[in-house]
């Protein structure tokens, strides 16, 4: 063996002991590598909800100043319904007998998510459904689905989530307002080609529904949910990452036979 | 340079070539060699308040059944104080300008935590007060607390959650349960020290509060709470967890100005 190759060799080790060292890092050293990024809208009276929703979230004051104690002292006490602001469909929402909120393992909440961006076509058109083609497009430019994985879809439309109308379409309450509601999802067809083609966890979006403003069916929510994919809805900050390398954890608030209920979403990124 | 010596380098050549392998994992991959553990009690009309509280979480049914469009259709609203079942103290609950529950950041919710098992003495003391030697002696087995470690108080008391009696030290309601709550706390001797001399992000405890039942000045929140060092209250199955090597992610609901809240709190643990 010539000296230069024993050199070579003897470079390669060390590299190789510095990448040893790295393998040993637990979760919290490599996590702290990166930063956690808050894909959730804070809940108050601003919160929107769906038109039928007669009241929305509602925070009381129980105390809020010096006790007779002397020192300092702030509760509250809140109602809210369980589907609206950033929030979890469980698969019982539109399926019988499926997962309720607090029976969705951490397994369909946690693991490797990618964000596949239609805001081009869906800013242009209220009504957009996502489509097979567009996932297809994204698999074409960065691979396919892996199994696992978190769905995430980006329409642009989480720029409009505190202006009622631009948001919903409407601004109007009541079953007037549920006739107006125009804002894109996805689309039947793509819910089922996800649910029997990919094997993914959990879908989300930055509209207030998985199907379209203008489902009358609520297909879409039928078809994932009765599948136990659950979906996350109002998803806040989609254009903070990228289309592949996020690691999401979203964890609902954990009601016993919720049909759904407030989600904290967050997304981890490499720094 | 000989055979034999040739040989060895090749073999360390080849697991270094895993190794390296290892070190191009993303966060995915590395958090797929462990699983997440529910740290969370699920909420429902059983969920135990403080004794003042008038009214618990309740969940209404707005919908469960087969709709005129013939699809199956679940939804419920809920109401419920913030500080019950397992929650967070947002800093603001006892420290005016600190915190609220949406300010809280996720830097503080997200990292390595440790548990300090007190079990055998708080089991035998229900007013037990968990000392600075408590932290001194697991520093002496385990290594001192690193900074940014949120740290988890395990007093044994998590198996008693379902029996109010033994939980609460008192199922009585209103200020004559609250003249007679025992369960242990943190000695405020012992916060006072850890907000001084360690430099830590957050607090959990298997009890209904930071501070002991018999505690009138909640003087343990006051000085942790002071520092925007947040708490999680009621928190589950930490005899689940080890010493040390965890990992936690603590999300609360995003209550705007809210003093607290419903927490879902999870924890990674290497296979």
């Amino acid at each position: 063996m010539k000296p230069v190759t024993v050199f070579a060799l003897l470079l390669l080790l060390m590299s190789c002991d510095s990448a040893v060292k790295q393998d040993d890092k637990n979760a919290a050293a490599l996590l702290a590598e990166g930063r956690w990024v808050d894909l959730s809208y804070a809940f108050s009276d601003s919160t929107p909800y769906w038109p039928n929703n007669p009241e929305g979230f509602r925070l009381d004051i129980e105390a809020n100043g010096i006790t007779e104690g002397g020192f300092f002292y702030s509760s509250n006490s809140f109602c809210a319904p369980e589907h609206g602001g950033t929030h979890l469909d469980a698969p019982v929402h539109f399926a019988e007998g499926k997962q309720t909120a607090e029976q969705v393992p951490l397994e369909s909440l946690t693991g490797a998510a990618v964000v596949i961006d239609v805001s081009a076509k869906a800013l242009k058109n209220e009504d957009y459904l996502i489509s097979v083609k567009d996932v297809e497009d994204w698999e074409k430019e960065h691979g396919a689905l892996q199994d696992g994985t978190i769905v995430l879809f980006r329409t642009g439309y989480g720029q409009f989530y505190t202006d009622r109308k631009k948001y919903f379409g409407t601004d109007k309450k009541g079953s007037e307002g549920i006739a107006l509601l125009h804002f894109p999802g996805i689309g039947p067809a793509t819910a089922e080609w996800l649910a029997a083609k990919r094997k993914i966890k959990a879908v989300g979006i930055d509209t207030p529904s998985i199907d379209y403003g203008q489902s009358k069916d609520f297909k879409t929510h039928q078809l994932l949910l009765g599948k136990n994919i659950p979906a996350f809805e109002n998803v806040a900050n989609l254009d903070k990452l990228a289309a592949r390398g996020a690691y999401v954890v979203a964890l609902p608030m954990k009601i016993k036979n919720g049909s759904g209920g407030p989600l904290r979403i967050i997304a981890w990124l490499k720094n």
